[in-house]
């Protein structure tokens, strides 16, 4: 038996641990939500005059005291754990409150509608919660920096500038799309009480409109029945949830790889805050490492490369086969993973530095040549018949003869006649690229404001 | 350079080649896709006054022209695909119209545009109307079959009975949802015109509100812009559609084992049909084998294998890196996996012969044990203090001593009292379990009737 | 702080714990690996004279009485777990021990090594001996099985014979074979003690022949050194080994799915054995399901779904990020369900039910189409021209008139010819195709030896 | 029906189409390796006496003519590939001929053998070699760099120096292991000629030794018997190779995503060479992109997205169900795939430029600070008691103030003991850090030669 922290195996309970977390996906929570759903079907069945008053408050009493150590312990004498919990409810009841126990339920009416509950809970109440408090964080940089110029970089080279704030909105607005996907999803989870085989044949016994009875006993959960069922509720909606959580995480780790080469020793325009007595490395003392970017990157590869385990577990055979009941239960590890991500990179956001001197001197290190692409395009504009091609060639030569790209074309007589067709907006740019910026400053201001209303933050 | 059929490498390509996919995700089809962009973007210049009738028109020639033999030719020399499209098409145009070409696109306002176009037109206009097909065929089966007892199976061991037609109408609801829910994220997928670096760089220089100009040139092709971009559009809203269609697959898989299994030797409810001139094998010429459903099982797993490939396509680093692009490529397979799967099933579900002898004889093979829940919870509700346990171990003497389960039940003295107050239909279902199908016919017909009004069937 | 069992997030911290993979995989564990490598380290330095023997004694003495505890409370303030180890150490040694601490060492000298040696440990120890106690269980089966003729099944159709000893002796070469593989590929795992780059750097301020002085370090644990490392180990050595822990995984889940068909209501061939009081439902007392092979599977997919992962964190960016560290610590689960799964499965098949009578009723129920086969085969070599599509034809229309295969082909007199010339071996075959099982007995019984043999058992 | 290039679906048979991976994985390459399996079990017919030379001679010739449009023709009308492939055989021979066509053969041991046989030819034929000679490329690069000092990184963070032929040694170590792995299990393939369930039931009737005939029909192959199947071959060994496979597009793709990060503008050590005409961006003429190892790290994902098909495959029921056949015909795309990589960084890395003046410009950019490790490892040695705490706090101090670390050491008063008794050549590391770079190029130089050697290059 599990002692702790130190014995565990899985870093998720040792390393990574959040009690947030496990308030939802432990052993413990989950026979708690169990218990939820065993209680609101003898309430149910009391509201149909079917249970007596004083059974539903036995059972009431019985089902806040049962500890999840007493179910473990019947388990393993009768190897079912729903008939465990069901045995501890009806061993604290007396003889007249037993039968109302579990009453017309299949284990998968109690399971499948404990699972709806509890990752809908854990998705609006921790899950969503953490990543928006993480784009507050980024939303504030947006804003902050909507004007701070930085160099565009495709393929890791210079492209033409941007602003580090409109690099950060394009995360708001992904991460932002994505928050509110999760949200709706968390509530398309549905219960189910439809016994065995999904044909509500136990309920049936009992009476007339089982459906409507499943619906009395789910509301009391807050949840919507499943229109149809096997055993087991239909695995497309959980499916769908656990595949957006994976999509917030690649956003996060998208975000920790554009944070973890930004901070290379070359580069150095944003850096982590670093504690005063933390110690980068056991053997560099001089070493600032992107840890935490680090950190997230590699928990995104443990939650992409699970992300196939849900879609595995749609397929369960005929009525349901059991195959899907272990690897089910470690889907709220993922959970886990994107929480712990989501509240590192807060904190860590909300404590980067940026270099603004970096950001200059890296725009103008390259002499100009981001200005190729509104030379060229100004060019093509004035009727240059070959635009791109000139100016390839010029960047070319620009580059041999150590001149700047402004330099070279104004020195290439061929281009004269066009250069002074240029207007002074058009020549300044070519001749100071880091006004070459687009729409990058208001759009970052725009998004950041949008969605900090979306979100109501 | 392959030579068709019997030259490829991919079975998507030779065994399981559909043309009517390949008019999404061939190269020449993306290349008719990106002249579609191309003419759209020269469109919206002409609106604005800024490219003369003469020019939309030649270049409008060209565009309908250009073959993706060229292409490849010049792609050859260039190696940069968007550049030889554009040098093919300008190319084909006077000197006065070149300048218009491409004018302020940077290569994947292009691609990103294009694709967004192919796979929403790919996921209406094939891969709904392909499954939309075989979810018609499904309904017919649940109408058809809503009647028909069929023991429920957990575990592959006999449960409690369902019908037929409802185990179908499982996968109708299914279905069904999926069906809606590619429609939904493929209205979702968004163009883009934002240049080189997603800040609308290039098309500033020309117009005071590029986003309007964006809006624009998207319309034409019936796509709204995306909120921000890098170079690349977000990758998300293809990531859901994605997903989602590797959810469709897994519904079809779950189905396709279901019917195998139904087809084992001795079970033999179900039978693909088979025809005349047939070879089940090549050594036993006795075999009827189900294919078809392991045909989509095994597609299944090539579709879910490589669901995690474009959720690790979600990173690119900075204002983007070109280590999605061969990837991306593949995404069209996936797609083609599943209209396969589809296709071939709506085929094999219509043609699906029921055997209604061996659903009675299945059903009652089993001397009535499946009575075991109803009898427990009748026990139950009149009072039984350990119901569960009492039945659980009259199964085990009746199994013992050869008797079904009614006639132990009777026997069994203790249980005298409960059985005199049954209900005439209570001691019904206990000597004919075949009756304890609950809901099942009424729901079949039901989901079934649902989902043809909401398909429009 | 996780406090256990119920508090886990983990199913492999509560339902499936096992603490003999635990003394491998716990944090608890990669301490006491570590300070076994801190020092083996000590020791080599003192062998060279360089480390005085009351230094060696007084950080043996320290290393012995570190607890996780104290190593976890210092890193909370260092923020780095190796300076932490470190730092615990040497606060427990006097000033003139504490330079020998660590000395020339950086963390993944420490770290690797301790990998290296915990999962070559782990799966020599625990992984290889559990999967051979079920190869023990499947040669005994095999033996004992041996002459059990069973129908062969292909397509989940009836085919031609086998016996039920030679289907397991299939899984006993599969197993066998991936047993010798995971030792091998245990013994590949290698240390290294290159330091922080891989270039010896901080060992060659010290010595002159640093990579001798690496082999000293690991010696003490038993390992080789890694050819060429930068900061951390070549990653494919380990990457091999957990593909190999996978593929056992996947020949214990093909067991358990044949198992778990086997045992299917209308097939019946085995049983898992059921306790007294076990209960196989919460509602259907009589239900007897096979929840350890339907466990396996489902942990397999677990197993399964996670391959990827080594393969993704072989990518490390110049001389290490650290992308690799938090998902490396997840490797232990991998093993984990697989001892889980051998553990299960091998109490499971040592108690295996064998149905002999209905391996009898199963393959006699298809009124010998089974001799198909034999029969295509027997005419063919008579000189029938077209015996297959002959023999293919008689099988429909002995269906069609309810006939065996046997008494259709003798009514058929265009057979007439071919029936006279065959042996009386020959007939027998087609009118009792259960003696038409090849060399299915001789060879489960020479398999089973030959295993017996090569794993010593 | 595909008509090539531009119809095909897959950028395997487009784009990245290779005609020497085709020649074993496109469908007449499976068809031409069927026909050899299927010759090569008549030879052994004849060699028997059973089969007449005259029909060996009819059969070898019908062989010979068949053409993969026959079959595809024929397969319409039976729906059985092997059949149809058996037919077309039988049509092109007299009578006599016919029934030695196929003899005892199921259509597994033709397909599993003809499988065999490619997987391995293409292997050894083309894997490896492409492998080969782009480790020749590295060991050039790795000898001709040995001494070439650069700064190694951690964490994209200077750390201590190497140099760059060391780094690319690394590489050619990793790489060589797998070179040799994959020798080793492609030599491990087998074939089979087992029959329908693996049981030797239809060679028993001709052959009192089937397992000897087995042998005498695979040797005409090359290939070993498996020692027990079902209806097909155990799936582990070309899961095994695939994975090895895998582990190669790892290699590279990890060689890619450095090489990637040394051309970023801001680092520039590497180039990939550019053609005059090339073009980097349609819009930024001025862009040289490393679009090759971007490339290859865009396949690697195909391939590792792709890593658990094979293991999901291993699962077949009982004696084999077919839900591994069109999952089975992609594997050929992940060789093509891992062979497109290889040819295509060979020609990257032959034509690699190398800057050392970046890699001395970037070595000495941060004043010193990589001189930490060596200093406080000295300090150590020569008996400080907190050496590394004391050069964490140095460096920071350092910084602040604008000074080299060595600077900063000698000004640190406390240190001036130290100092005094460190030798010249320690004190020539503190001040000049590029000399500290271990063993680096004694190690490029051995490990390129030993590789050179292994391979016999």
């Amino acid at each position: 038996m599990n002692a702790g922290q130190f014995s565990a195996i899985s870093p998720i309970d040792y390393r990574y641990f959040d009690e947030d977390v496990a308030r939802y996906f432990s052993d413990a929570a989950y026979t708690a939500y169990k218990l939820k759903v065993e209680l609101a079907l003898v309430k149910a069945l009391h509201k149909r005059g079917v249970c007596p008053q004083s059974a539903l408050k036995e059972i009431g009493a019985a089902c806040a005291s049962v500890t999840p150590e007493e179910v473990y312990e019947e388990e393993k004498k009768v190897k079912h754990d729903i008939r465990a919990l069901v045995n501890v409810i009806r061993a604290k009841v007396s003889d007249e409150a037993k039968p109302y126990v579990h009453m017309t339920a299949t284990s998968y009416d109690i399971n499948d509608t404990a699972n709806a509950a509890r990752f809908r809970d854990a998705t609006l109440e921790i899950v969503v919660p953490s990543l928006t408090n993480f784009e507050k964080a980024l939303i504030d940089i947006a804003t902050r920096e909507a004007g701070a110029v930085q160099v565009g970089r495709t393929h890791g080279q210079h492209a033409v500038p941007i602003t580090f704030g409109y690099s950060i909105a394009g995360y708001v607005s992904r991460l932002g799309s994505s928050i509110l996907a999760l949200e709706d999803l968390a509530k398309e989870l549905k219960g189910k009480f439809s016994g065995a085989v999904g044909a509500y044949n136990a309920s049936s016994l009992f009476f007339d409109d089982p459906e409507v009875f499943e619906k009395e006993v789910l509301s009391g959960l807050g949840l919507e029945p499943v229109e149809a069922t096997t055993q087991v509720t239909q695995p497309e909606p959980l499916v769908r949830l656990l595949a957006e959580v994976t999509i917030t995480a690649g956003i996060l780790a998208n975000l920790s790889d554009d944070m973890r080469h930004l901070q290379r020793t070359e580069i150095g325009e944003v850096g982590e805050a670093f504690g005063e007595s933390q110690v980068g490395s056991s053997t560099m003392p001089q070493k600032r490492n992107p840890i935490n970017f680090e950190n997230a990157k590699s928990m995104w590869k443990i939650v992409v490369s699970r992300v196939s385990l849900p879609f595995m577990d749609q397929i369960s055979e005929h009525q349901r086969d059991l195959t899907n009941s272990a690897s089910g239960r470690t889907y709220g590890e993922t959970i886990a993973y994107v929480v712990s991500m989501a509240k590192r990179l807060e904190g860590t956001m909300q404590k980067l530095a940026v270099n603004h001197d970096r950001l200059s001197e890296n725009l103008s290190r390259e002499r100009g040549m981001i200005a190729a692409e509104p030379l060229y395009l100004i060019l093509a504009s004035l009727g240059h018949p070959d635009a791109h091609e000139k100016v390839r060639t010029i960047t070319l030569s620009a580059q041999k003869n150590g001149l700047s790209l402004g330099e070279a074309a104004m020195k290439d007589t061929e281009l004269t006649e066009y250069i002074e067709r240029m207007t002074a907006q058009q020549k300044n740019i070519i001749a100071d690229p880091s006004t070459y910026t687009g729409i990058a400053e208001k759009k970052a201001k725009e998004i950041a404001l949008r969605w900090k209303k979306k979100l109501a933050l």
